[in-house]
C-alpha cells in the first residue's frame, strides 16, 4: 500500500501567496469594478532591459539552425554566464570563486528549498521570524520541523524573532543549531546586516560547526556603501556558508527563472562518526541527477545584464523601484505609520495600526482602499502587527496607493 | 555540528552521462583530430520548429513593454499551454482531463526525480533492469533504497530485469511493491508496452494499491496505433498512475526546458493509519513551494506546437530521428549485430558482440570508430552485454557512423 509523506500533512494552512491570491479573487469577484493595486507578492512589473530581450532573441536564432542550435546545456550552467557573475558580482568585490563553486538554476525559491535535502534529517534548523515560507515548509515536508505548534510555528525549528524592538536583528541563538537561515537585505523586514553582525555569525558558524544558508536575492537593491553584497566580503565565510542568488529581482527574470547559488569548496558538512564531507560534490551530485540545466535563453538573456548596456539598464530600473519605495516611506511616514525597511531593499515593512491584526489590515486595506500587502503574520508570528509593501508596482500606481492610504 | 544526508555516499559511481562524457574529453585530449561521432546522450540536434521559435521570439517582445510583460505566472503553468496539452494530447485520444490536473515544470527529469518525496521513506520500489538511473539514484538520496550491493544494485529495491529473454516485458513482481516506475517507449531498451500488459499493471496498482509512475517522454515516436500514447487510455489508470510527459525529445526542448506531469485528482495514497490522501493537492502543494513556474518564453514556445503548423513542423523532426532510427538497424543488422528498438522509440538496444562488456565495447568503439554509445550496464545490471545507440545525430553523421561500424 503506497504511504504518502505524512509531514506535508503537517503543513499548516496554505502557503501564503496563493491565500492571498484567494482573498484577491474573492473580492474581485464581489467588486468587478474595483481597480486594485497589487504590493502583494514581491513580484516585478517593469519591463525587461533591452539589452536582455535583444540576447534573448538572439538566442533564441541560435536554435533555428543546426550549427548554432543548444541542446542540453551544462548541468550547472553554461561558462558565459558563471564567468560573467564570478567577475561582476564577486572578483569586484574582493571575492575569487571558481568556475565549479557556482550552480546556475531556475530560480533561487527552487535552491533555497532543494538545498535542505543534501543534509541529514537530525539537523537543528535556525531561521528569523519573520521568515520566507519557503524555508521552513521545505523543511517541515522533509521531516526536519517536527509537530506543528500555535501561531504557525514547529516544535523542532530554532527561531529568531525580529521585531522593531531588537531594531530587527536576530539574537545569536543560544543553543546548539547546525542550519541557519539568513536573508540579507530581508525578505519581509527590509533590514539588513552589516559586516560586524554578519562576522559573529560566520564565528558562531566556526564554533559550532554550523552551516548558514545565506540568502542574497535582494543584494542589488542595498544604497548603502558600508553593507556587503555578498557574505564571502566577511573573512572566514567561504568555510561556512552557501550563498544563493537571483535574477528574478535584479533584472525583472521572474518569469524568465535564472538564479544560482555558490558552494565554496572548502565548506564541509560531516557524516554521523565525524568525518568531513564535501558538500560541493554532494550538491554537484544532487544537481546533475535532478535538474538539466536552466532554459539556454534565459542564461543568454542573464548574461546580457552583465554588459555595459545592461548594467546600465538594469540599475535604472532598480532605481525605479527604489523611487517607488522612497515615495511609499515619506508619505506612510507622514500619516503616522512606523516605516521600516525600503531603503536598502524593494520591501517597505510597517506596523499595523493599534489592535489591528495584520490579516485584519489586509483585509481592511484591500475594502477600502483596494490595495494589497502581504500580512506580517503570514511570514510568522513575530510579524504578527505588522505588514509588508513592496516597491515593484508601476510608479503611477504607487501614487494613487499612498493617495487612497491617505484617504483610508 | 552539520551532519551530511548521508544516503548520498551510498551512491555508486557518478551519474553515468558525466562519466560518458569524462571519457569523451579523456579521448578527445589524446585524439585531437578524431571526429567524435555523438549517438550517446539522448540529446537531440535538429532546430526548433520555426512555428516554434517564432512563438518565442514574440514572448521575448511581450517582456520588452509594460502592458504585456509577464513576472511570476502560475507555479502550475499558463492556461494557454495546458488548454492545448488537454485537447492535443488527451481528448484526441479519448481522455478527459481537468486543468489542475497538469503540472506544467521545467524538465521530466526533474518531476520523475521529485515526485518521490511525496511519498513515506517506507514504501517499496519497483524498476525495470535496465532503467533511466534517475529513478534509482533520487530514491537512493531519499534513503529509500538501502545499502549497495553488488552490480550497482541496491538492497531496498525490487528489480525486474527486461532483456532478449523476456522479450523486454518485465514480470509483475511477486512481492507486493508500492511505487512502479515505467517507461514506455522505453528508455533504454526501446521497448513499447502493449494495451494488455499496461492493463496488467493497472490491475496490480489496483490490487495492491500501488502507484504507478508512468514516464512517456517518448510517446511521440511511437508509429504502431495500437500502442497507447497515455496509460490514461487503460481504463482505471487514473486511480493509480501518474504520467510524465516532455517536449524535450518531442520538440526538441532539451535546452529550452518545458515539460509537464499530470495527476488525476481520483488518485490516493493512504497514511499509516490507512487514510486516503489525494496526491493531486499535495503535489500541488510540493510544486507551490519549492518550484516558481517554468519560464514564460518557454511555454509559449510549447505551446506553439499545438498549433496547424507547429504540429507539421514537429512532425517532420521526429521523422528525421526516426529515419536515422531505421537507417541504424538495418545497417547493424545486415552487419550481423541483434538489433531491438528503433521502431516506436528513438533508442536502439544491440547486444554487444561475444564476450565483450557494455563498457568495453563503449572503449572499443570509441577508439576504434570515434562512435560514442551508452553502455548498457550504465542503466542497471541487466543491461550488461547491451549497448545503447540514440537516433539523436543528424543523418549525415549517422550515415558516416555506420560505415565506420562497418569498419570495425
Amino acid at each position: 500500500m503506497i504511504k504518502i509523506n505524512e509531514n506535508f500533512l503537517k503543513l499548516q494552512a496554505g502557503y501564503l501567496f496563493p491565500e492571498i491570491a484567494r482573498r484577491i479573487r474573492s473580492f474581485k469577484a464581489e467588486h468587478p469594478e474595483a481597480k486594485v493595486i497589487s504590493m502583494g507578492i514581491g513580484d516585478v512589473t517593469q519591463p525587461l532591459a533591452p539589452a536582455v530581450t535583444e540576447a534573448m532573441k538572439k538566442a533564441v536564432s541560435d536554435m533555428e539552425k543546426a550549427d548554432t542550435f543548444r541542446g542540453y546545456g551544462p548541468e550547472q550552467g553554461y561558462d558565459f554566464l558563471i564567468n560573467a557573475i564570478i567577475e561582476n558580482d564577486f572578483r569586484s568585490r574582493g571575492v575569487d570563486l571558481e568556475k565549479d563553486e557556482i550552480f546556475i538554476s531556475d530560480g533561487a525559491k527552487c535552491d533555497t528549498g532543494n538545498l535542505q535535502e543534501i543534509f541529514a534529517l537530525g539537523n537543528i534548523v535556525a531561521v528569523t521570524d519573520p521568515v520566507y515560507p519557503v524555508y521552513v515548509d521545505t523543511n517541515v515536508m522533509a521531516g526536519r520541523a517536527g509537530a506543528a505548534k500555535d501561531k504557525g510555528r514547529y516544535e523542532g525549528i530554532v527561531y529568531m524573532p525580529c521585531t522593531a524592538e531588537n531594531n530587527f536583528v536576530p539574537a545569536i541563538p543560544n543553543q546548539p543549531v547546525d542550519l541557519i537561515y539568513l536573508c540579507y537585505p530581508n525578505n519581509p523586514t527590509g533590514a539588513v546586516a552589516t559586516r560586524e553582525q554578519l562576522k559573529e555569525w560566520v564565528d558562531y558558524a566556526h564554533n559550532n560547526k554550523a552551516i548558514i544558508l545565506f540568502d542574497a536575492a535582494y543584494e542589488a537593491f542595498i544604497t548603502d556603501p558600508d553593507i556587503p553584497h555578498s557574505i564571502y566580503e566577511i573573512k572566514g565565510a567561504r568555510d561556512v556558508a552557501i550563498e544563493f542568488r537571483s535574477f528574478s529581482k535584479t533584472a525583472g527574470f521572474t518569469g524568465i527563472r535564472c538564479a544560482f547559488t555558490v558552494i565554496p569548496k572548502q565548506l564541509n558538512a560531516y557524516t554521523r562518526d565525524g568525518r568531513e564531507v564535501e558538500v560541493n560534490s554532494i550538491w554537484s551530485r544532487r544537481h546533475c541527477t535532478k535538474f538539466n540545466g536552466a532554459s539556454y535563453i534565459s542564461q543568454a538573456g542573464a548574461a546580457a545584464i552583465y554588459t555595459k548596456e545592461g548594467k546600465k539598464q538594469t540599475r535604472q530600473i532598480i532605481d525605479i523601484y527604489m523611487n517607488n519605495a522612497a515615495m511609499i516611506r515619506k508619505s506612510l511616514t507622514k500619516l503616522g505609520y512606523a516605516i521600516y525597511g525600503g531603503v536598502n531593499a524593494p520591501y517597505i515593512w510597517m506596523k499595523t495600526p493599534e489592535g489591528i491584526s495584520s490579516w485584519e489590515f489586509f483585509d481592511l486595506l484591500l475594502q477600502k482602499a483596494n490595495v494589497v500587502g502581504t500580512p506580517g503574520a503570514g511570514f510568522g508570528s513575530a510579524g504578527e502587527g505588522y505588514f509588508r509593501l513592496t516597491a515593484f508596482a508601476q510608479p503611477a500606481c504607487v501614487k494613487e496607493a499612498m493617495e487612497r492610504f491617505a484617504a483610508i
